[in-house]
């Protein structure tokens, strides 16, 4: 029967200390196995300056953008071929692995390693799954893909996965599996 | 810089209690941006004399077995193709969804649709992940496959990934992506 | 010493939060026999999107009206005969029982049986006691009637006590003892 | 939804700490009409070096003898003719208010003035009732009379209440309301 | 690691909630000798309606004039010979403590005894400390005086410490050392 | 009406949490001016695996000599002329300023320039006074000198103060002042 109070400085939206209070839900929930109408969770929000730690008044830090969020803006902006938008999105040392193994460190890379494959792909998202822990977040989306092969017939509903790690608000890492091998065998 | 104290009922184990403020750690982490440094987590325990809800003295849930450790318990069994105990983990509903969309209720539909593809296989496990919401939890796990072919010869580093939903301390999916499809072709 | 922090959900107005200070201050008091002076209440109010029990945001309950102030308005319109009035204070259910045992479920039938025992009677009250426990409150109230005979004459000062059961803002019963049949005799 | 942290020195027994919880839940359910499920109580132990008030350490103050085990135990007394004891639970400055209004500072006076009206009587006690109030609590009880008139013959089922006001652990006065006078019109 | 939460009714001044942080961290800190970062200071501001104590509502005490302040205020006055302003600052009881163990109750007896000494004098200080204790605060300055003999030569650098004890928003004593004796010498 | 909590990890003494309280109290009173009895210390001591800060579980620190016993310790080894036991209290840059303004770095220093003054000196203590800042902590004492001159005369009751900062349980500076040159005029 978790009673959980959460004390933040005063400066985030609602919808953050909603997200907030779904987390610790979740996390109290997950751990405890209690009835969902036993976890409480509430966020006592103080202004900073009745906020003192190390002897230093301390200011709120700027609530992140979202792993999941910013994994949509990623794929967004890669299946509109808008490079700089998803580049803005990466770490530095941002790496790709694609079904078979193929590694990638650019994405100009991973276009020209598609170009013998398809004409065209769509990603058509079923579930985005995000994750927490001491290394930052990993987000997970999986789905299907439709597209035009190079002969120029459709493809559409093959199963696919990808799992992003997100690190201080960039993609430090793409994995992608993907039914395409099934496909053409 | 969260302070989040979480008050919880006498009889959960140092580990469970370990888990809890970990989760609430990151999950305060994710939403907040706030520093490492400046996230405190504070476990208050009563008896259970010392807890009422509704005018009802509660007990404390028993701390459910984790997901990431049910899958891992699944896998085992299924590597050693004890198909009793893997059964003992699935929900009465359950599902297993594999490349090329196959679908199977049943583990020895599964095992049926393998025999024709290899002799014997192993999953070499990367990582696990695991995600929690409000219907539970979800598990992946990835890494990569090695096994014998049909023909006796040998295949490894055959990348997979693997997704779970955990609800009430049974699996209720199964949904596999591989790389087998890549490597066949 | 008890040190009580209460809680609640921003929107109860001032009047109500002295009265549940007074009240948790009289419970710790009554239970623990701890000095007025070491009794602390303190109540803490969140904003509603602050508050979330069982992963679902809750807004703060309307605070009833109280008890005493029910049996008051019900008195007082059965005081004017205004029959109306009284009778949208009763539950479904609601029972008289009068001095002698008589049993009544309208309040016609009680206006009958006071017919031939005076021509009026008016209630002025001393006290009004109220306690609460898991089936509601209770309210009693005392002090004297006074009124007039069928033969014209004056009576007053005669002892009386009622005692009103209250579910959910309606009363259930009420119980009438008195000193009349003292009197009569 | 109130949540209520209450903060203990040590030495409480179960059974005080139950009915401080009980009592603290029907405070905040009488005042915010809050569902029975919303309301959590907590109580929070300390030992005594770890309270301090006025820069004082502070012991427990001993859980008093509850007002209605007390009013039990003088009309168990009472019933026994044991007037020592009954004695032992009274103030100094008692006061008894009798139907017709009769008034007596000695249970002597009482008695003296029951002999002409029955032989023996017996309290067949239906509900006790406590209120809690600034000046320390209230106890009514109600039931009915038994027992056996001068004559001989027996009496039962005559309805009475009485009302106590209970201070420090002392009664100070009772009042008494019954059929009697019903029944002897 | 103590983590601190200090409920105030509403109403200080922002400098006085950070003048508390501040010292709130020093008695912890000087006590348990945790890191700095270890220490963090909440303060939970309430109105005052829903704040009391004893049954009683209260409003919060008018933050006084700090010790230090208050010293700075008299030494002020002194050095520029405002006495109504000094004597403001003074308890009824009010003494002095000065080099050789010469005593004073008036500040005017300390004038007419400095008198034959030098022709002026000025305090520098380097350095004011505050130390509170049961009895109310105590405060020390020290640092060098200047002035000017009786016959005409100019002083200057003589170490001086001051103890003043301050009880209620006034002084009650002030003890002086300093090193006039060894210039003489 | 400060209400202050203090969460601590398990492992403190009583007479350091008393000590705590202490001064926790001491410096509620001094910055807001409320009244003893309306201060209120509790501490809530939780097992060091039921803490933790920045995603690590974290060991209480040991509570240090307090500074004024290390003051103490080291004037009883000056007193005794234990140079060693005296050295071990202080920190590598320990300064000492006597009257006259002499600096010191060595007890040895000191104890050469005091020969031609004396033959032997004792302290009396009259007060212990410890003041904390962001920088440590400060102790002064203050009382009277006694001992033999030179000439083997008596001398008593010479005012001193002696102040000392105090930095991780090390004296760091010692400044004194006396009346000594008031004596030899």
């Amino acid at each position: 029967m978790p009673v959980i109070t959460c004390v933040l400085i005063e400066g985030y939206s609602e919808q953050t200390r909603r997200l907030l209070e779904e987390r610790l839900t979740d996390a109290a929930r997950s751990v405890t196995g209690a009835p969902w109408d036993g976890i409480t969770v509430m966020i006592n929000e103080l202004p900073d300056a009745n906020y003192m730690r190390g002897r230093i008044e301390r200011i709120p830090a700027k609530a992140p953008i979202q792993p999941a969020v910013l994994v949509q803006q990623f794929l967004n902006a890669m299946g509109a071929r808008d490079l700089a938008k998803a580049k803005s999105c990466l770490a530095e040392d941002f790496t790709m692995l694609f079904p078979g193994g193929v590694e990638f460190t650019e994405l100009e890379q991973m276009i020209e390693w598609a170009k013998p494959r398809y004409q065209s792909i769509k990603k058509n998202y079923e579930k985005f799954d995000d994750a927490f822990d001491k290394d930052g977040a990993v987000v997970y989306c999986f789905g299907t893909l439709s597209g035009q092969w190079l002969d120029g017939t459709n493809f559409e509903g093959i199963r696919f996965v990808d799992r992003f790690r997100v690190v201080d608000e960039k993609l430090t890492s793409q994995r992608v599996w993907n039914d395409m091998g099934e496909i053409r065998v």
